[in-house]
This record gives structure tokens, C-alpha cells and sequence, in this order.
């Protein structure tokens, strides 16, 4: 049995890139993939601060990858070794009540998000896939795997919880509340379908200046009346869709007042506390308000829109190393103020 | 010029059947209608207490009738003296962009719930229906005027704003929080989608039985625990759809305690207070929540439903009265906890 | 290796009761099934007459089952032996892009209908059932197996081609051509969505009657000017839903002169030759035409509703057989002009 | 009462731009509109042939048009003298249940496609527009008028009647058999879902080469076996969405060989004869056909989308005339082989 070198949660505050061995299939769903590209998410962050009490000491990070097959056991029958595969966030075990519906976020027979919480994850040379058959993807020669890891979490999730719970529409008016990665995602899927005006708001300048240059048209610092220009902007009516990507109770509060009558607020936040719902304005005006783990069941039509060039995803990565610099990885991402870090990207060069 | 007698809010606390001058028509699109039948709602009551205050000094009440139309105006198009009509709580101008979607709850054009509200309403001999065409649904001969009166508000709006909102499905398990007439009404129209069970929550017993008789398939005293009911009947899953018809926080917070990951809420309840919406539970449930103000765009379907004999409305109706008796009835109807009013009509006999 | 008997198709003409090998597990994910209960479908009578070339020599009939499973392979992970079991008639591999997207129907990884078609099918003492995760459903005890292998193909085959993609909604007037067993089972699902009127259509007295007894609120002899009575039912207006459950051209182009504008038709019958369509007439009519093969995903959502009581499958079975009476069976099915039966049903007393 | 000068059909292959009466207000909802930018529809040559009978000698051609209102009758609401306004080639009562329903092309209570046809059209100087509060639509300054008046008819038509019907969704290969104007506005319009592929299908080359000017990925000539190569471009599965914008039995046909399983067949061509519909290869392939004429409910849209800079339709006009010009406009629009017209705008400079 061999070894490898992983990305190792050891307790709240310290991880350690160091060995440990290698992964070896242990159902007939699982495949062996060899990790060529992989990323952090903003949950990782919190895991190594201690906020996801799931995840126990000498636990593998990660949850997004592009990699290729090694192994397969018996019961794989959609990839084999030698594909390159996108690992997606969710394993799907695809027989449950939720897979059925395609709610693989949901998933009641052992899939949901489990990699890099429950099971061990990608942030490691080799990961074990569970369920392997729903839970990668092949990938065409032409895309490139830097772009594609961006498809295992963050894609997904801006267009499912975002853009397809918020419905957005030709000539809509879209706000997305919270300009980091994901609202960012969500700027640009969006503009599949042609909304007449996209509106971002934010804290950071930085954020609201790559908000600009993702397809937003118009930007508003969080601290400027972003609800003053939404109002002047829809002839006092307010915007079609508003969604959330920032996680906190005031950012969510200020969609559900930027909203039309009739219109659609989509969370896509992690939220930590409540927050207050306005029941006593919101009850007669038509509103629906969504919430939602994304299920990656959008991703191979966002891989058919990355092989056609409408998906710009590059565009989001800001940082890349090798995949041995993960702790210097984390270090950046983690001081994102500093570093204006939107995605990094590790491997996949 | 001739009079008539109508119930005139005076102040809060006070209301009086009196002599006030006959409606006239003065726009193209009015009709005058002489009430045969009028019902009494729970916004009268709030309005009566002084919760209202668009409703001044002098306004009619009521925004539910059935009546024959003795005049129209030069603009209007589909109903002609002679006709029996409802005349439905909410006026709609036909032509804004909420009209166009239907959405006539929230009509730009002057329009929305207007009657005895902002202009004179329906509880009284005769009153004066603007933009007539949309506003009032011509009657076949077999539609009885009582049962025809619930056709004006409670029934579209448990409808449109419960059922259709909460897109119940064949088989689902469906809440209905406050059984009061609206929350009976949709369960009575819960029932065109043939859920696989109906369960009503309400504190008051008399209501439960109410429910029971209606098509609830289980009931539970608010107080013992009906959120384990629910989750003992689903696996511990939740409802497919949870009905708040209540407008309380605490009523509002139980239902998104007991929704099902995927499920819905749809908000009926009036509110006068912010409700806590607990986003750190919620946010990775995939939940919808609604709300929303009748429409009555389905008034002509539930006309054909009753007139197919499927929708049961008089089992609501639990006290009549003659139209002059129209201080008497408030007082029954307001008295709810002694007198277990349900719907209470006035005329039709 | 034991024996068992099965219904073997030997020629165009000739099938057998006789005794053939025991089925064997051959892949991860195949369930070795003994049949309690199974039906005829008149697509075995196809089948027999020689229609359907794909179905050779030596093969196996019959696509419906109840049974128990006596066996699982290693990557079955939903069922195990001793779990009571319905067969459904359509596998699913549950990873191709038609999967994924529960059309199951269409699967592309192996499935779609193969039972009693290319792989060997149920009318037999076992049967092998590929994929199984997806292909069996586990049957609570509520539930009669004679009752439940009507769920194995009719009713959701009248259900989800018929009244889903008809999509029958309260107050509608439905119209049904053909009352054989697939007509009557989509009055019967028609009925989850509470229309305002279902007509059915046929040629046959006797069917016209089940129809009656089963929901249809007036029928007409298929000779007798079925698309006057329509026309006058529904003000010149038409149908707001049609299907067609017959499979001859004069039947479909019937429905398409049946059909309201902006109403929908819904193919559900097996042709064998064109239709003629009337783009001439249709071309501004707002008309909808849909098909398809059944892909089984409502099965769940069908068994919910029979569990609840609400999906009176038996009224259609009128012959009971032992499993050894298979070849008396399919000679009372396959006269029925004279015998007048709906379905038989063998086993499962 | 004064005069003024408009296109009149005599009789079959006669028409004359020659002086009529002013069009005079005749009911409460009625326009008068000064016609400053019109153009001339396909459907306006069928009718100078004598292909459509409800025309009648003396009627002012012309269904599409910008204009300016000059006088408005007591019941218009939305509009007054001197508002630029789009005049839609759909009137709409407004009342009817087809109209509640947004769908105003099939309007039952005077309205629908009558301008032109049944009452006198827009190809004048002055028009009269009934139910004018529904059927005109105001303006924006940032809006050309030759532009808009594209929105009249065309684009409406093309985006309902083939994208909406056809439901196009992201990363959809889509089918336009037929790159006249109305396939190449559906073209054009498709794009706002960000289809991953659109494939146009003409006989004539420079149709094609507009096509590809418009956002077509691919374009086949109709004799070259486009059959092969939407299989070659989709795995031999088929394209998702096929529109057939030609109005022969031949090109409809195609259409049905091209989609796919699951897919969609939108028919946007006028038909004067039926086609054979395949039903012995389609029954089993989920197939949705849908036919329509345009509602011009999605103008609005439209509008929205063309002043957010999104509708490029000014691509679509290749002849300019001055509005007395319409005899030599007709003869340039008639020609289309040796002109290569596509739309011809007459005014609006």
C-alpha cells in the first residue's frame, strides 16, 4: 500500500500538507482519481476555523477537482481508467427519493456533499470517489482543467441556487447581493439569459471592478444606497430578481427589500444566524424566496457551455501554484482582503 | 338621485347601517350593481378595529358580493343590466403590466383591492364597480348566490395564494396551519390535486372538526406537538407543502420547521409583525417560500369547479342573515369564539 | 442449476408454459425476482402476432411483475431478498444523460423496455432483473400484488404520457379515445387533477360502461358524432385536453379536431402508420402534440396514492388465472371482443 | 372630414395606393394613429394573390406599423394624442378568456388579427386601432422607429411561436429550417437563452449568409442533407429544439426527422396543406409539436430588450421607402429572389 500527500485537518486552526496513504476502493461504486487540478472554497475556510463540527480530526480536505481515473470497482460503468474527470462537491448515490428528482444536494443514500466532510477529499494527490458513476464527469480534450475545477462547486452553485431558483428572464433585472466567487458566477450565468440589466452590489471596489468585468452593468458600493439606485433604476418598482451571495442577516434583509412585487429572491449564502423576515411588507406583494445546496445536476450543461466558449470561468482565477504549495494556497485565499483572491487554482497547469 | 342603505365605518370601533345616496357611474368602465348577497371578512373586522388606515370617515365597507347589475357605463363590454354577477374583491384595470400577468392583486392602473377600501364597497343595496369587465363574473342560473359570495375572496385566495403557491402534487403530504375559513378553503381546494393527506393545525377544536369535515385527513391542536406529527407521518422528512393561514410569527415559524427539504411554504396568513426566518437552518434545505395577495385570476376556474358541483362552499357558511341585518352579522362574526363563525351571508335566500 | 417454467415465444403464432433454466445473476447489479403476480400487456400480443421483430426465438414475454427477491448481486444496494417487489416494465441504467433526467424510457446505458423484449421477461416462476436499484420498487403491505402490477406499466403509462404531458388541470373538459385498459387508466389518473368533465370515446358498449364506472362523466360511441357532442359541451369551443389511447390514424386525427385552441393533445397509443396532420387547420391554433413511451418515473408518486387508497386499480383486472394457467390466460386476452376482458391477472392471490 | 392616402385591395394581383377617407373613431376603445414607419408582411402578399378570402375588396392593407396618436375615443386609458406608439399586429379585447390568458391571438371578443384583414390596416397614412389600450404599445425616445416597427409582427411571432414554444434552453442545439425573416428573428431571439448551437437550414444562399451574420453556428443548404449533419453534430441523436419557419409539408416533415428524443418540433410556418406525421416512429420518441400564431404578449419584452441595446433587428431591413412609396415597395418585397429583400421599411427615417 502506498502513500501520498494530502491536505490534513488536524484540529481548529491547523492543517498540514503530509503524507498519508494512499485511497483503495472499498465499494463497487467507488473510482480512484488522481488529482491533476483542484481549488478551495470559502468552506474550506470555515472548516479550518472549527465552524463544521462534521469534520473530525484527519480529515482529507476538498471537494472540487479535475483528475483522472486509475481504478474503478466493479459496479462503475461510465468511466474507466485513464479519463480525465471532473470530481464534482456532490456525490449522488442516484437511487434515493432526492437523486431521483435530481436533488443530489439531498441525496439520502450516502451521497450529498460528503467529500472533503465525511469521507476523505481532493485536496490530496489520489481521492477515492464514491458513487462514482453521478459523481464525475468526463471532460473533453478542449477544455482546459484549470477552467473545469471551477465546474465541481462554484458554477453549479451560482447557477442552480441563483440563477434557476431566481428565474431569471429576458430583460430582467437581476442584483446579486455579494460580488466575491460566487456572486461573480453568478453575474456570468446570469447572462445566459439575456437579463436587460445586471446589478451588483458590494463592499469591496475590487469585487465591484470584476463584477464590471464579468457583465455587470452596473456596480453600487453596499455602503452607497444600493436600494436608492435599484428603486431609481426600475421606476420605483424594484428589481425581478435579487439574489444572495454574501451569507449574513443584513444582506439577505436588503434583498427582500430590493425585490418587485411579483419578483423572485434566490439565497445562495452560507448563513450562520436568522434572519428577520418582514412579514408585515412582504406578505401582500408576491414574493418567493428561495434557499438551496446546489445538486450539481446542472453540470454537464455547464461543460457543454464551457466547450462552446460562453463560459468564461478563467476569468475568475486570480491565483495558481503547484499542487505540493497547498498551505501557501490556503494562506492566500484565506487572507483575501490583502490578496484580492477570487478562486486559486492548484495543478492543471 | 335616490338612497339606499349601506354599513358606513364611522370611526374605529364604529359602524352603522344608514341612508347614504345611491352609487352613480362616472368612469366608462363602471357598472352599478344591485348586492343580493355580501359576506362579511376578517380584513372588515381589522378595519372596523381601525388596523385600516386608508379606510376613512364615511367609506362603505365590503369587497365580496353576488348582485344584478342595473347599469353600465359606455366602455363596458361583457355583462349588461339584467345580469347576475360575483363581484370579486379585487377590481382589475385590465391594462398595466401586472394586469397583463394577471397579476391583478397588484394592478398599477387604479385597481387591486380597492373596493371598501379606498372607494365605497359592496356591503351595502347597491355599489358602484369600476373597470367592470375584469371586476365582475357573470353567474349560470345553477351557482346558488350564498355559495357564490365565497367565490369573491376566500376561495381564490386560498387557491391562488395556498394552492397554487404550494404547487401541491398528487400524493403529497400537505399543512394547513389555522383553520379558519381560509385555511378550510384550501383544503377544500388542496383537494383538486388530490394530495395523499391533509393535515390542519388550529387551537380551537371546533375548527379542527371543521377541517375534519372538509377533507383534512388528520388534525392537531396546535399545542400538542403537531410538528411531530408531521415529521411521525413523513419518516421525519416533512410535508411536501406547509400552508401558513394564520399570520402570526410563531405560526409562520412552525411552518418552516415542518417543510421537507425540497418543499414549500406558501404564506396566506396577514401579517402585522416580522416573522425570524431561520436561514441557518434553512439555507441548505432547498425551500421555497411564497406570498402573495389574491389575484382572483382563478375565479373562472373555481366558477366552473362549483358549477361541476366540486367545490363544497356552503359547508363554510355557518350563519345567514337578511342584508339589513348587517350589524347583527358583525357582530356574530366578530364574536368568532363564541359563536364558531365560519362565513357568515348575508341575502341570497 | 435448477429449472423453472416460463412463457417462451417460438414463433410468430406460438408461445409455450414450458420449463427453461432458472435465472443466474451476471452483473453488479442485477435481482434475481420469484413473480407472484403478472399480467399481459397488449404489447405481448404484438409480440405474438410477430410485430415486433426484435423479440426472437426462445425469449421470455412479459414486462410486469409482483415478486420477492431471492437474490441481489453486489451492487444492489436498494433491495434485498425477501423484499417484496414490484417489476416495473422499464429499466434504467440511472447514469445516462435520459436518466439523469428521469426519462428513463429513453436510457441509453442498457435499459429502456427490455424486459420480455431483448432480455428475457417476467411470465415465468423468476426473472433476472437488470439494474435493479431502479427497477424494482419495494411494496409496503397495505398494498395487494394484484393490484399492484397494474402500476408495472398501465397506470403509469396513461398517467405520465396521457395526463402529465396533457397536463389536465381542475375544471378542465378531458376527452379519452379508446377505453381500453390504457384509456380507463387515464381517466382514472386524470381524475388526481380534478377535471371539470372527462368524455370518453370507443366503439365498443362495453368499454363505454367501465369508462362510466370508472370516472368518465359521459361517453359516446365512437361512431356516433363524438366531436359534435365535444363541440356542444364545450360551446364550439373544444376540448381543453385529448388523448388518444387507440393508435389508429383516424383515432389521432379525431383528437386533433377535438382540441380547443391553446389545448393540448396527448398521443399515448403504439402506431403503426402515419397520421395525417392538419397543419393547414392546426398551424394557428396554439396546439400542442405530444408522445412518448412511458418512462416509470411516477411509479413512487402511484404508489403513494394506491397505499392512500386513492387509485382503484383493481375495478380494471376482470380475469384472475393461477401462474400456471399462462397459456388459458393469454387466449381469454387475446379474444376479447368475446370475453370482454381489461386485464388479467395471474397470481398474486 | 378629410382625406388621405393608403393602400386598398381592389382584387386578387391588385392593389393601389390611392386616396380614402380619414379613418374616423368609431367605439370607446378606439386610436387614431398617424403612421409615420410601416412594413409589409409575407402574409400581405398571400393576400394580394387572393389566398385569403376574409380580405375584401377596399380594405387597407398593413397589420404593422409606428405611429403617432392623434385622437383617442373616451375609453383608452393608457395612451393620449401625441404618444409615439408601436401599433401591434394583435388587437386585444382584453376581456375574453383567451385574453385573461395573455393569448390575444386567439381573441374571442373582437380582437385577434384583425387589422388589415377584417378592418383597415396600417399601410396608410392615418389608421384607426381598436381595443387601443392593449394593441399599441408606447415608445421610448431611445428607440428607432424603423426599428420597432420589426416589433409589430416579426420578432413577437419568432420568439413566441418558435423560442417560447420551443422552449430553447442554454446549451440547446437548436434547428431553424427556413432563414427568412421570421427564422432568421428566431434565430436572433433563441439567442437570449444562449443556445450552445443554432443551425439554420434554407434553399438560397444568401439567406444562409444572413443567418450566419445573425448568430447562426452552422447553416446547411436544404438540399444537402441537413438531416446528416444534425446527426453528425449530436451524436446522432438529434437537436433539441427544431422550428420550422418555411410553411411546406416537406420542411415540416425534416423537422420531425431532426429532433430528438425529448425534444421539441415549434412550427412557426403558415401551412395551406397538412403533412404525414410519423407517428410509427415517433409515438415512442417524447416528442412535443407546437403550432401557433403570435399573441404579442412578449412585446414588452421585446421592447425592453431592443432599448437595452439586445435586438438587433435593424440587420433584418435591406429596403428603405418613403411611406408614399408603397407601390415600388410591394413590387421590391415580391421579387424576393432577385431583390433578396428581407424586410422593406417604409418611413420612419
Amino acid at each position: 500500500m502506498g502513500a501520498m500527500r494530502a491536505l490534513v485537518f488536524q484540529k481548529p486552526g491547523r492543517i498540514a500538507w503530509q503524507e498519508v496513504p494512499d485511497p483503495v476502493v472499498g465499494d463497487p461504486a467507488d473510482a480512484i482519481v488522481r488529482v491533476d487540478a483542484v481549488t478551495i472554497c470559502g468552506t474550506d475556510l470555515h472548516i479550518l476555523k472549527g465552524d463544521v463540527p462534521d469534520v473530525t480530526a484527519g480529515r482529507i480536505l476538498g471537494h472540487e477537482a479535475v483528475g483522472t481515473v486509475v481504478e474503478t470497482a466493479g459496479g462503475v460503468r461510465t468511466v474507466r481508467p485513464g479519463d480525465r474527470v471532473l470530481v464534482s462537491c456532490i456525490s449522488a448515490c442516484g437511487r434515493c427519493r432526492f437523486c431521483r428528482e435530481s436533488r443530489y444536494g439531498q441525496c439520502r443514500g450516502g451521497g450529498g456533499w460528503i467529500l472533503g466532510h465525511t469521507v476523505d477529499g481532493t485536496q490530496a494527490e489520489y481521492v477515492r470517489v464514491p458513487f462514482a458513476d453521478l459523481s464525475v464527469h468526463p471532460l473533453p480534450d478542449s477544455i482546459d482543467s484549470a477552467d473545469a475545477v471551477l465546474l465541481a462547486d462554484i458554477f453549479p452553485t451560482a447557477y442552480e441556487v441563483g440563477v434557476l431558483n431566481g428565474a431569471v428572464r429576458p430583460a430582467d433585472t437581476v442584483v446579486v447581493v455579494g460580488a466575491g466567487p460566487i456572486g461573480l458566477a453568478a453575474i456570468v450565468t446570469a447572462g445566459f439569459y439575456s437579463p436587460g440589466r445586471v446589478i451588483a452590489v458590494d463592499l469591496a471596489e475590487s469585487r465591484l471592478a470584476a463584477a464590471r468585468s464579468l457583465g455587470a452593468d452596473a456596480t453600487v458600493n453596499a455602503g452607497e444606497e444600493p436600494e436608492q439606485l435599484v428603486a431609481d433604476l426600475t421606476d420605483g418598482l424594484g428589481a425581478d430578481v435579487v439574489m444572495e451571495a454574501v451569507g449574513v442577516p443584513e444582506a439577505f434583509e436588503m434583498c427582500t427589500r430590493m425585490v418587485r412585487p411579483g419578483g423572485r429572491v434566490a439565497n445562495i449564502g452560507v448563513h450562520g444566524k436568522p434572519a428577520t423576515l418582514h412579514l408585515e411588507d412582504l406578505w401582500i406583494k408576491d414574493v418567493t424566496i428561495t434557499t438551496g445546496l446546489v445538486d450539481t445536476s446542472s453540470t454537464p450543461l455547464l461543460l457543454r457551455m464551457m466547450a462552446a466558449g460562453r463560459l468564461p470561468s478563467s476569468s475568475l482565477i486570480t491565483h495558481r501554484f503547484e499542487l505540493g504549495q497547498m498551505e501557501e494556497a490556503y494562506d492566500v485565499f484565506g487572507r483575501v482582503e490583502e490578496t484580492g483572491a477570487l478562486k486559486v487554482v492548484l495543478g492543471g497547469a
